[in-house]
């Protein structure tokens, strides 16, 4: 924790960029838990879950999140201040859903902080693209299906001329393609992959709050899985996992004892 | 813990496919840390590192990670010793690096527990291709420069004309690639991703033994890193960064405080 009782001194703060895993409380790392314990203030949006943010006593923490009139605070908002906090010689933790480094733009706020002088550390967390597919039975990589596993942000729209992601080459690698934030767009892509040459007979896997108490998880084909995501009514955030790595989990459900509801353990909640 | 006081009743245990996250303990999550604790026996091998596995006292520990003989232990022999664990009514933890689900043959063992009805349960850990880097400063995505990540192993040969890894749909896709267990075949993939097309100039980042004690980090670009690798002696394992992201940490380091030497912090070990 910062030092306040010497007087006269300037000591510039510190910025932990922290990533607060998928949403289980437990799965936040050791380092997560205590410097969320430790810290001064915690800069946090919504993103964590109800579940971590409710570990946090209210006086330590500040939403930037939203503005009070229902607004997203801009980025350049929360860059200033981080360093502001830390200029006060305050122990500051960043905490970001996930990985801070993964879609997060993590990467922006730690080029902020040293553009302006201030100390950081980078505490990975477990990104919900992989930690959550897992918990439902769902490996994003498999030596029998794939070599490789790409990530890509689903808040694109792929029909437009300058979306940046490129569909027909993640249909050639071959691999896994796991989408983020993929609920919405998901008839845009799963037709730029069909387009592409993927099999219409592809599994897909819809996973809706990953690690959170009322996870759900819904499958089908790249061909039916937008009439699954309605009918199930899933929504976001979810992650949708496109591959045969996507078929595992019906296999192998029945014995998932994570707490996805599936597996009635005794004395178990 | 398995409950053997009671007799004649016959109990499965569990198993749980736990990752251990990169190598340093505080990125191990708090389940993780509890599992550990908890468990009759915690079957490892190398991955997690020296750090991580002097947690467990070695009475409950069995590597399955080398045979007396020196060769490495068939998965068969693994997945087999799981299954008689967990018949034997024990609380059996599977302890991997990284995450059990990135190029961690969790999905075989996974596969295996099910098909032999042991409930088990899947534990996310802090992926290494993500969480090395992001402790080095280097965001394996950023807004700025990529909008997708793709991860695969370096242990393919890609002159092989079988290498399952399409190294001209990862060159196209624009992203950020990150090579796990790429140290050794660096010369192959450098060149096949530069016979795709990716320019000479592009960043690349090594990261060896990412969070450990001793990490160390070398950066180059695809021209110069085989180079960079032999000067610097860089060896297994470590993760390859591809791409743009890789030059984010000469913009940042001097202020990196994680545990890489650079950062030299008043009281700090």
């Amino acid at each position: 924790m910062s030092d306040s009782s010497e007087p006269n001194e300037h000591r510039v703060g510190k910025v932990y960029l922290v990533g607060s895993g998928p949403g289980d409380p437990e799965l936040m790392t050791v380092k997560a838990r205590r410097l969320v314990e430790e810290a001064d203030v915690v800069l946090h949006d919504k993103l964590p879950g109800p579940e971590i943010l409710g570990l946090v006593p209210e006086e330590r923490r500040e939403d930037v999140g939203k503005r009070a009139g229902g607004e997203w605070t801009p980025q350049e908002y929360t860059n200033r201040r981080l360093v502001e906090l830390a200029e006060e010689g305050k122990m500051v933790v960043r905490l970001k859903g996930g990985d801070p480094f993964v879609f997060g733009r993590g990467g922006e706020e730690m080029e902020h902080l040293a553009e302006n002088g201030i100390p950081f550390e980078v505490v990975p967390g477990i990104t919900s693209p992989i930690g959550g597919p897992g918990v439902a039975g769902i490996p994003v990589t498999h030596r029998d299906h794939t070599s490789s596993v790409s990530f890509v942000t689903g808040h694109e729209d792929p029909t437009k001329e300058e979306s940046a992601v490129d569909w027909q080459a993640l249909a050639d690698t071959g691999g896994t393609i796991v989408v983020l934030m993929g609920v919405g767009k998901l008839p845009q892509y799963t037709q730029a992959l069909l387009d592409a040459g993927k099999s219409p007979e592809t599994p897909v896997a819809l996973v809706e709050r990953a690690t959170w108490p009322d996870m759900r998880v819904a499958t089908g084909t790249l061909e039916t899985i937008v009439d699954v995501r309605d009918s199930e009514d899933i929504e976001p955030p979810a992650i949708t996992v496109i591959g045969e790595v996507a078929a595992t989990r019906e296999r192998v459900v029945t014995f998932l004892a994570n707490r996805t509801g599936e597996y009635e353990e005794e004395g178990s909640e």
